[in-house]
């Protein structure tokens, strides 16, 4: 798809300085730019890169004073960075816009499909499931019995929601998520077995959600796991069953959840972090990377480190008197010695 | 499917107080339960939901003496708890009841397929493959060359398994999970690339296994990576090749084992748990989560914690102290400030 | 596939030594080989293995001298590990030697397909992608619209490449692996909610590089995320957007790399190691095992540990020390008992 400048300062309520018919087919970093590449301008700490840049052609905001030429033809517009990020997700728009029934699929005759859906090969709709309008359903793509998804989702390439599941509107899952395995319950036999306790329960993402590839949250032994609205989660993050994340938390890669923790809204869950099971974890609590959460957090707002995890600042504090821990314990058998000696000279 | 409190009491050979034709379709705990529900008291604990519940029906003990009214109808039955396991099992078979072979599916015309299984749509039996009686192959699962799953084995959608492989009898491997993928085995070549070292052995995942989404578990070099019988992994767990766990032990979500590594039966290893390879493990170790294990544990049924890991009791220790290290320091640099006082005076 | 001790030996260029007649039709480690086995001894430390082992033919070095009588036939070669090697490869490449294009699988018209090609049932190969000469791609594996695979290479049962990624040469991507998910890259909105940012760049996979199952690695905003020749990469690693992975770099199971961090040639990332975003990490740093990494790397080639990460060897010592805080605080304390002795003594 080739635009011109002209075009895009027209969609943009822009207006052109230089070659208005240069032609542009790609959006790139303003400093990775090569010709045929549309960049922008929006942070002054860049404006550097302006006189050098290969782009045809560079959005900048109405206010920006030259100090030197340009090559590229500018587009002008009142805020370069918004203007730029309309652009980004239109062309987003275009590159996922799917749509039709691609066969061989599998749609069971008892499920619900709306319109101006995209299913793809090999995707399988189960008995009961039901597909909402403008939801893209992507090849290889799994949907069991009586799962509900809603409107405007998308599952990408791949994702597995186990029975009874419900996935809400506007959601995105990424290639490989597992909505809906089993929970880790198991009860000890006498003889050192074990035995499964049933999973019956499912669970529910709500509307707004992100969550990454790979990434596995369990269903309920009874009752719903839940993912609450606007919740953004990270590839590989485990979420155990019964737990529950609060509206608008986000929760990076490779950390995990474990069985019926409830983290509350606003939360930031760094990379790796573990919580263990059975907390409860106040609101816009913020944990940096690999930090291990063993008890409750009650205080909302705060930020942890560690494992088990402290306040952020006594964790760092502390880590940097590890380092110097093997020159305190030659402080103290020094002062031992002149201890000793001041002992003795006392005696 | 609706039942009424008669038909259940008589299923749990039980007696019914109050309306015995009430009708309920799902289970659910007594504190969360609604109309149409079934639930159970077996804790005296939540006795007072009892007399709120808006359950219909209730299971509880017989030697259960009621203190209020009680709006649900009661099944009385010797162990309320079983009984109401017994329920959440059938239920769950109930739902899990697949037959059949769907198409389109792909078994090579040189498979071997037991009787009364399942084989979803989209899934894949390779040459020389052996499914077993009464098991269940979801959608878009992969067995290749010459796997076998035995019998009464479950394998959810998106499972992959990789020439070779062996399944015991009596599994569950939830989606994604993939086994018998190549260990990571490489040799540096004098240029700083590195060879590949052809993996040529397999896995072998014996009788009453449960192995959790995600979880990825590589095939030996030569030989075998072997799971115990009984042996439980919970989800997103990395299994390195030549490593073997031993009969009924527990691994919980993101732990990881890495090569050649044995760990010993009845272990017990916690969330996001490392385990170096090369290791052995005793019998009945516990690790709690985030332990990173680089050294053999020799001593049997002992609990560990820490990154290296120490005794869990000396690591819970240390790490108080931790916290209070800045203080110690402060104390140190008192006891210099007084002895250098000291010294000068004495001399 | 079975073959006589004269026929391996005429492959090996070896010498027969006993019943140059005698079967085999596998591989396996002295120690552990059977009946019908082939095995090698190389490492002299594992002779005694020869005298005992029931291995149908062994090959040993030319200038092995036997000590004992040997029940099997030995097969004598210049490098027994060497020629050992060799037959595992081919043993591998006979066990994938797949081709062909199996039914049902989706090809769309305007996808290139190179010669010689493996492509499985239930395989999706999008709009404009490109399947390079000798290239597998495996049942259930999904490629994008303008996805580009090179030659030569593997993708097993399952993988998932989003949209304009580009796989290189003589590649090997492993089951449940995704290449090319949205980066995590979300705006804050007034409201406490976010806006997500769109994701447009690919992810490049360049010659040689091996991924492991189920890892997930994200498409650059705008860019590419970079994995480069020779990376080898094991199972449930995540790697984020605008990640670069310099040259023949390893990175073991269920590590992750954050946004935007650069890691330079020939670096060795242990297991459950996390290394935080926006980092520079050095050519050649190696970190041990769940090192946690918040701060960039500058000198090459050193070792590292402990979250947040230290020298190794500082790492090391700090940590015995921990174990001896207790005791520490105990001196201090004495300590203070006898200054506070002297201290009233001088007054």
């Amino acid at each position: 798809m080739q635009f011109t400048a002209q075009q895009i300062s027209a969609l943009l309520n822009g207006t052109v300085e230089g070659d208005a018919m240069v032609a542009v087919d790609k959006l790139a970093k303003i400093e990775e730019a090569g010709p045929g590449a549309l960049s922008f301008l929006a942070n002054p700490k860049y404006e550097q890169f302006l006189y050098t840049t290969n782009a045809s052609a560079v959005i900048v905001n109405n206010d920006l004073v030259l100090t030197a030429p340009v090559k590229a033809t500018l587009i002008r517009v009142e805020n370069a960075y918004s203007a730029f990020s309309i652009l980004l997700e239109q062309y987003n728009t275009l590159k996922l816009n799917k749509s039709g029934i691609e066969e061989p699929s599998f749609i069971h005759p008892t499920a619900t499909i709306g319109k101006n859906v995209y299913i793809g090969a090999f995707a399988y709709i189960g008995p009961n499931a039901k597909v909402g309008d403008n939801t893209k359903i992507y090849p290889n793509t799994y949907l069991a019995d009586n799962v509900t998804v809603g409107s405007n989702t998308t599952l990408f390439s791949g994702v597995k929601v186990y029975f009874d599941c419900v996935i809400g509107n506007n959601a995105i899952i990424h290639s490989g998520a597992v909505i809906g395995s089993d929970g880790f319950g198991f009860a000890p036999n006498p003889d050192g077995s074990y035995k499964k306790i049933s999973q019956i329960g499912n669970v529910i993402v709500e509307d707004d959600v992100e969550i990454g590839a790979n990434t596995a949250i369990d269903r309920a032994t009874m009752g719903s796991t839940v993912i609450g609205k606007g919740v953004k989660i990270d590839n590989l993050v485990q979420i155990a069953h019964n737990a529950e994340v609060g509206k608008n938390t986000v929760i990076a890669g490779q950390a995990g959840i474990a069985g019926s923790t409830k983290v509350g809204e606003r939360a930031v869950i760094g990379g790796q972090v573990g919580l263990a099971g059975h907390l409860t974890i106040a609101d816009g609590s913020q944990f940096s990377a690999q930090t291990g959460v063993n008890h409750s957090v009650k205080e909302a707002d705060k930020q942890w480190g560690g494992s088990p995890h402290l306040p952020l600042k006594d964790y760092l504090r502390a880590h940097v008197n590890i380092r110097r821990l093997p020159d305190l314990e030659k402080r103290i058998t020094e002062l031992e010695k002149i201890i000793a000696q001041l002992h003795s000279n006392n005696q």
